[in-house]
């Protein structure tokens, strides 16, 4: 049982084999039986195919490869404009312009997009999450042309694996994100046995090496997710928060 | 193809038989095969079974009575403490108390969620999301001890479904959720094509009846999700995001 789901693997690298419309419009469709706020769908999705499209997205992403060479780029954004404009042909006025709308809309967006994900893996199809997507969110609400109340969360690249496939990549044991009726923080005891086996991998100590650096820990810290950056960035999407209405 | 996806509905009622604990350690782990930023895992999961752990949240999802009755409620969360807490242990300074950690970490935790419920779903297990999480975060945070840099986003009630299963929800057409190459803003004629099916729906109809509405989406702007009730639970939401380190 679940066996698209334990042998699943991101995919970077994609055959030039288009991906199927007619497959990707049931793909979308059937994504959207996930659950959501109060059955309201506060999402939508971009779905990018033509160079021009994906040459407009790619700076946002730092020009990752795959959004070029991918057949489609799928952005996943947090959507309260389309409910707005639907309450506002309604005689309804909606308050959504807040940040619990914003959360609700993201979790709508998320669940659906994993749902997504999930389906396009059992039809034979590989996908590469992109986190640069909160990064660069104002560059990407200008090149999608978002409207207020429109906030892009996650982009997928999809197509069809190219061989080979890649290694799957480690997991924490279940023990370190599981806690047992309140939360148990962890101790220095406990983080040398949750992390012991990750360290321990040698393509983790290679990452190390090449890196230069004396942890795994701090090629996360010092090098791909740096306190300057994540500040940085978290200014941007603030504004960019503000400036599409979700926060005053 | 995707049997489970397309016949899914959410499960409010649930049968006494209680959910294996070797099951749920299964999907729990299983679940974590998900796609997650950086391979960080940034999310823990608390998982509620007692009577008492359940009373203890009950009053932060208005009591509503899938909390007390389901055999076992989750309670997913960002979090960037284990990750914080393993780099203090290996020389490496985070710098993860930040918005953008607290968005890719709660993009980690729900796409952990979603992979969750959907596998729980193909072993016959039934779910119910609530939304009520991110209202009464600072409850839960208590209730469940979070620490800083933990911030609880959804809660699932799971157990095996009761019969009559619920009628499933409609969705709106693929044509309302999807736009090609850009985003194309809704003008009130497409309103009106996308919402039809919706609103034509005896069950809509009575829902707007009964609550004594012109239209359904007034039953929404009116009485779910309340300009008045937005605000006030984003104001404590925006505290509570303080309180827990991720906005300065």
């Amino acid at each position: 049982m679940w066996e698209t789901k334990k042998t699943r693997r991101t995919i970077r690298k994609y055959q030039e084999r288009p991906v199927e419309a007619s497959l990707l419009d049931e793909l979308l469709d059937v994504a959207a039986r996930a659950s959501n706020t109060g059955n309201m769908q506060l999402y939508s999705v971009v779905v990018t195919r033509t160079d021009e499209g994906k040459a407009r997205l790619a700076p946002a992403h730092f020009n990752q490869p795959m959004v070029a060479e991918a057949p489609v780029v799928l952005t996943f954004c947090a959507d309260a404009n389309r409910f707005v404009r639907w309450a506002a042909c309604r005689e309804a006025e909606a308050g959504f312009d807040n940040l619990q709308t914003f959360m609700a809309a993201t979790i709508d967006a998320m669940l659906y997009a994993q749902n997504f994900a999930d389906a396009a893996e059992e039809a034979g199809l590989g996908l590469c999450f992109l986190g640069t997507t909160c990064y660069n969110a104002d560059q990407i609400i200008e090149a999608l042309r978002l409207p207020r109340l429109v906030v892009p969360i996650l982009t997928a690249t999809v197509g069809y694996p190219a061989d080979p496939l890649p290694d799957q990549p480690e997991r924490l044991p279940l023990r370190a994100i599981v806690h047992e009726e309140r939360y148990e923080d962890y101790t220095p005891e406990r983080i040398d046995d949750l992390y012991a086996a990750k360290e321990a991998l040698e393509a983790n100590q290679e990452f190390v090496r090449i890196n230069n650096k004396k942890t795994l820990a701090q090629v996360f810290t010092d090098l791909r997710y740096t306190k300057a950056n994540n500040e940085r960035f978290s200014d941007v999407l603030m504004e960019t928060l503000k400036r599409q209405g979700f926060i005053k």
